[in-house]
This record gives structure tokens, C-alpha cells and sequence, in this order.
């Protein structure tokens, strides 16, 4: 796979992504957001990755949509290909869609656990897009921009939607009306940074985190938990979360790692699971549709 | 217009809503309620007023419902209209609405930045009507008393959507399950109120935020923008708010105001924002079906 | 009523249960689900039971499931009734539901505050039927294990949809990705636990807060409170929130509750509400219809 916008690298089971343009801050473009979707792809599809981070190359972590010439030329495209001959928007095009909104929902169906390393400036598509994982860790040296309303547009990366459940509509209405910058010190105690390091430490931190959730569990469990989290906070009454926790009991309960823990407990070592998240995931999942956009 | 319970009045770009009965620490009845949808109206259609400061005249903030002989007579009232001939309730009748509720749907609706300058104590109704706002300021004189389970009744003001998502269930509960008074210092640390002042700098503070809203930014995209968030958080999938994002991009994208921020930047200068909310909003909005009573 | 599993008290109006198997660290099987379930039928139905305490007979709270031999049997069993005979499993069968997801609704469903009083180590299905509680006090040897992606399985207790929305999804996340055990401290922290206090001072407290809720409240009113505040986070508009509130101000605005308030009042005294929940909810109560499993 030959991307253009990121650097994919895997080691330790862990996947990092790494936005590389350094030289224009990492802008969010039509090349990152088709770079990021195929990454996911790729780590999803890769039994050996259990962990992503996501990280910027250089000082900043991204600086959002270019809003210069090159970013014009790409917002043509997208207004040509919306536009109905009388002049009006298609609403129900894809071709519409915003690129941070792509993004965000494939991180959002991400079957592993996903940690921002937030080593600089994130900026209007480069602080939305980091919403939908699971874990931030920022340097010292991040701060966040939810600039829209300085710009006179709108939250995108489906934003409207994580940002609330994140940091509460208080917090999240505050920095969208003011579009300042948020420090990292304000994004933790706002609770979307759930740790500030170092710039130094940054990796290593994000790198530790993942082994912490990648050693001795099992990587069909951690798939299906990270989407009951994700699809609980979503449903309108707990009859809904019991169903699938059932459902998922009954299937987990007596697979190939549920016995390889009875194994291990009887001989007194810790269990080895290798259900895989290629073929081992539950027959009832997906146990939800995922809406169209249209 | 003539407010007989409020004191309604716009200074640079702010409106500022006062309670105005501080003799009797400014209860909430039928002419409050009246007064101040009417004021939120006013607010919402005039383009000269960016941002909404809601406070109370005295002491007080807001002493709640009357329960003595006024209050008596315009319950009984409520109960005439809504008693069927065989002396069943008709739960369905409009005139059986709670007003706070309907003050707390109206500034749910509200277009502009609502900052609640919380002046004193805030009792019942009091309390519920603040919580549709999206900052709380509070005096250091200021509590609350969501004090239904002390006198028979249930939260008003729809607080039972509001007031859990603001500071959690357990708050939620532990507050009306005892009735008891919340200091501002523990109404902050909840997530109730967002900052906490002497009573002199209440209103210079409440200002400043606005302020802080409002220079620079664009009325329309900040119209979007609050009720973007108050609709994301009761969305039950991302999908949804991606497509209103989406859609909302691609109608800010080519306004008066994304113009401006280019020729702005073209020539070194802050923007001069000028779409206007009264007729400026996209076509597409509202993109919900606000639901009905009955 | 003959309990095997727990202990069921009731004293000055509070009904304390206790998980009571010490000898085996109080663990979550099909005789303490059984007794659970109709402990919480039992205080529902008794007028004189004005709130419930859930606590563990020596150091730990519940050790969750028996994962051993004695587990494995009543899994097994479960496993029969819910096999098809072509092998595949019937996801819509009622015997599928985990025990910890049937009390875990039972006490969602509760009309009297319910506080988990957590003495020690709650693991797994142990930690999850906490999460509906409306308040946890810890003892500060507690500790939470949600250790479900480290045996292979998936949370239980519909805690997906409780956890997420007590303490945010990053954390829920976090502690369910790692499987590790949470401190009673970082349990505070995190909003899960809501006071932290010496073994020997646990079920003191616990009584404290249940008495600061009996004292002078109406009974009617706090069932109402309860199902209003939990069903009020489930709602996806505040006009739902805004019916249920009007409906029942109408209803309890008349009834016995409010005539002796206004008697109390006249006389200077505080109110002796006397309205039961066992006849005296209101007829629109339950407002809404549970969902079946099936």
C-alpha cells in the first residue's frame, strides 16, 4: 500500500499512523482522509495489529483543512459535484461529505483500540478527528482548535456528536462560541486529554498504554467491547446493551479462548488466547445496520 | 413590548433578560413565564443582539413557584382547564404544561449564546430554568434547591432531560433525592456552574463572555453551532450528526461570511462576519420536526 | 422469605441487603441472582421500606462469577436450554440472560434509592450490578475488576450501557481494555464512587445518606424521581422529559402530599407526607413499556 499523506508502520502488534507533511503541518486533505480510511482498513484486517496510535510527524499534529488555494481547488470539486443544474446543493450526495466526517466514522467502527498521540497543534479537522478515539495523550506542546465559528463555518468530523459526550455541552459549546485555543492542561481537565507528557515521551506513553491493553487479553473480546462502549453510550434503554452482552456471553463463553483460560487456570499460567478478529468474531455481529448516508 | 416581570435590555450586542420582582425574590408564574418566552423571542429576531444574559434583580435569583394564595389560584386555573366533566385529568391539554417548562424549551430553541448570570438563591423552577443555558455564572451568594421530594412534587422545567446529562446520575439524584440547598462552590465542582465570582463582578463577568463569543465570530455559524450540540447529544448514532454537518458545511462554504474570511485574509485583516441569522440560516434549517405536546 | 444467598434487614425504614456467601467472597451465581431479584421485589413492595442498601458479608463484595467447576455446571446448563438441537444457539431464548444483566435491570426498575454500600474487591459481575445503584460508598480497600477482555469474555450486567454513561467512554474504555483493577481512589475520580470512607464507617454512612433522603420527602415523589431521572438520560428530546414532568405535576399537585404541605405549612411544621407507593402512584405511571428480550 503506497500512501502519500501518512506513514504506516507496525511493530510490537501495534499499528502507528503518522500524518506526514510535516513541511505544511499535517493539512487535512481529500490525500489524509483517503490515506487514513485505507489505514484502518489495513489495521483492521491485520491480525497481528491489536492497537493503533495516531500520531503527526514534526511539531504540529494537524492543521486542519487548507484553506488556501490547493484547499479552494478540492471545496470546487466538491461544490461541482453536489450542484444540480438549477444551482442547487444535492444534500443527499455523497460526494458532499466531509472528509473529517469519513474519517471519524471509520474510526468510530474501529475493531481496536485506538490512542491519539497529540504531539502538537490540532486544528479544526485535526482536533475533531481525534474525538472518536479511545485515548489521547497529548505533549505539553498540543492545544486544540475548534476554530469554526472564527472561520464561519461549522464543526465537522462529526463532531457535534462526540464532542458533547466527551467534554459535556458546557465545555464543548464554550470552545466552539469562543474558537479559541484550548491548552492541553485545559483539554485534560475538560476530560479530552487523558494524559499530558513530555513531547519526548509521547510515543513511548502511547506505545505503553497499548501494551497495556494488548497483553494477556484477547483481541475478539477487546473488538467487541470497544463497539458495546462505543454503541452503548448510543442506546435509548438498557434492554438493548443486555441483549447484546447475552448474546456475546452465550458465543464468548464457550469459544477457543474461554477454554484456553480454563487451560491455563488449571495448570496454573496465564491463558494464551488466539481467537482472531478475522474469522473468530461472533455470528450475530454486527449486531447493528449502519445507516446510509443518503 | 411592556414585560411586567422582567426587565428586558440590549447593550453592545448583549440582551440582557432581568427578573424583576426582587420584593418577592422574583417567583416564577404565569406572567414570568409569558415574559420571558416573549424576550427570547425578541432576542432571536433581532440581529443586533449576538448573545443573551439571563439574571435576577435583589438577592434573589429565582424563589421558584409561588405555593401561597397567588400561586394556589393559578394552579387551581391549570387544574380547571385540564379536568375533564367526570374529573379525570387530561393529560394532553396544552394548558397542563408546566411554565418552566415551557421556558425551558424556548431557550432549548434559542439561537444565540444563553449565559445565565446567577445572582443568588435559585429554588425550584428557579434552578430547572437555568439549566437550558449553556454557561452558568454564579455569584458566590448563589445556591440551588432542586427541592421537589421536600414538598410532594417532581422536578420541572424538563430538569429530568437536562440536569443528568449536566452533572450525571448520581448527582442528579443525590440533589432531588434530598431536597437539600447546593452551594455554587458544589454546584461547580458537579459541572453545574461554570465559574463562580463576587457578587459585584457577576454581570461584568457574564459580559466578558459574551463578549468573547461574540467578537469575531459569525452570528449565523454560531446559531448552527448551538443547536448542532444540543441536538448531537440526544442523536442516537454519529451518522446523524455527520449528515447536518456535512450539509451545513456545504451551505456555510460559499456565503457571504466564508467570502469574507478570504478577502480578510487576502488583505492581513480580522473578518467582518455579516450573514445574519434572521435571514441567513441554510435552507435545510431546522432539520428536525420539533415534537408536539400532546 | 427464605434466602440462601444473601441477608435481607430492614431498620428505620431502610431494607439492607447483603450478599452473604464470605466463605467463598460472595459469589454471583444463579441462587444470589434469584435472591437479589426478589430481595428488590420485596422492598418495592413494602411501603415501610423507604430506601435499600446493597452490601457484602466480609472483606469482599462479590467476587463475580464462579468461573470454576460449580460455574461451569450452571453454564452448562444454560448452554441445554438454549441449544438448538442443529447445534446453533438460540439467541432469543430467555435462559441466554446473564444473571448479573437481569438483576442489574431489576434494580433499575427500582422505585426507592438504591445505595451500594462496597466493603471490598467487586469483580466482574460484582463490579457491573453496582453501576444502576444511585450511589456507591467504598470502603477504601474496595476495588473494581472489570476484567472481561482477560477471560475471554465481554462485560455483563448491561453495563454498557451503565458504565459509559457513568464515568465517559475514554475511561470505560480504558478500564475494560486493560482488564486491570480500578483503586477505590481512581474510582472517585473517575465518578463511579461517590465517597470513600473507613471499612468500620461504610454501612454507618450508607444509612446516613439513605436517611438524608427518607427525612421529610415523599415517598411518591422519590419513585417518581428515580424512573424519571434514569429514563430522562435514555430520551432523545426534552419534550418527553417536559410530558412526564407536566403529567405528574399535575398529579401530585392535588394529591395528599400537597394538602398536607400546605397544612404543615399553615401550622409552621414540617410535612408528614404519608402518599405510598404501593397505591398511590399516578395512573399515567409506568409512562413507558419495557422492552422485551426476545
Amino acid at each position: 500500500m503506497a500512501f502519500k499523506a501518512i506513514r504506516y508502520e507496525t511493530e510490537g502488534r501495534v499499528a502507528t499512523i503518522t500524518l506526514n507533511c510535516p513541511e505544511k503541518r499535517n493539512p487535512f486533505n481529500v490525500q489524509m482522509r483517503q490515506d487514513m480510511v485505507a489505514a484502518f482498513d489495513l489495521a483492521d484486517a491485520d491480525d497481528e495489529v491489536r492497537a493503533i496510535i495516531v500520531t503527526g510527524e514534526g511539531p504540529a499534529f494537524c492543521a486542519g483543512a487548507d484553506l488556501g488555494p490547493g484547499g479552494r481547488e478540492q471545496m470546487e470539486q466538491r461544490y461541482s459535484a453536489v450542484t444540480r443544474p438549477d444551482g442547487t446543493i444535492d444534500y443527499a450526495a455523497e460526494a458532499g461529505r466531509d472528509g473529517a466526517g469519513l474519517v471519524a466514522l471509520r474510526i468510530y467502527r474501529c475493531l481496536k483500540p485506538v490512542i491519539g498521540a497529540i504531539n502538537g497543534p490540532a486544528v479544526g479537522a485535526g482536533a475533531t478527528i481525534t474525538l472518536p478515539m479511545d485515548v489521547r495523550v497529548a505533549a505539553d506542546t498540543a492545544r486544540f482548535g475548534f476554530i469554526f465559528s472564527r472561520i464561519g463555518l461549522v464543526p465537522e468530523g462529526a463532531s457535534t456528536y462526540f464532542l458533547p459526550r466527551l467534554i459535556g455541552v458546557p465545555k464543548a459549546l464554550d470552545w466552539l462560541f469562543s474558537g479559541r485555543f484550548v491548552s492541553a492542561d485545559d483539554a485534560r481537565e475538560a476530560g479530552m486529554v487523558q494524559r499530558i507528557v513530555p513531547p519526548g515521551e509521547l510515543l513511548a506513553t502511547a506505545r505503553a498504554i497499548a501494551q497495556g491493553y494488548i497483553e494477556g487479553t484477547s483481541a475478539v473480546s477487546m473488538a467487541l467491547i470497544r463497539q458495546m462502549i462505543w454503541r452503548g453510550i448510543a442506546m435509548t434503554d438498557p434492554m438493548e446493551a443486555h441483549k447484546v452482552e447475552a448474546w456475546a456471553l452465550l458465543a464468548r463463553g464457550r469459544g477457543g479462548d474461554f477454554e484456553e483460560l480454563r487451560s491455563a487456570r488449571g495448570e496454573g499460567r496465564g491463558p494464551r488466547f488466539t481467537d482472531r478478529v478475522s474469522n473468530g468474531m461472533p455470528d450475530f455481529f454486527p449486531w447493528w445496520v449502519d445507516p446510509d448516508y443518503a
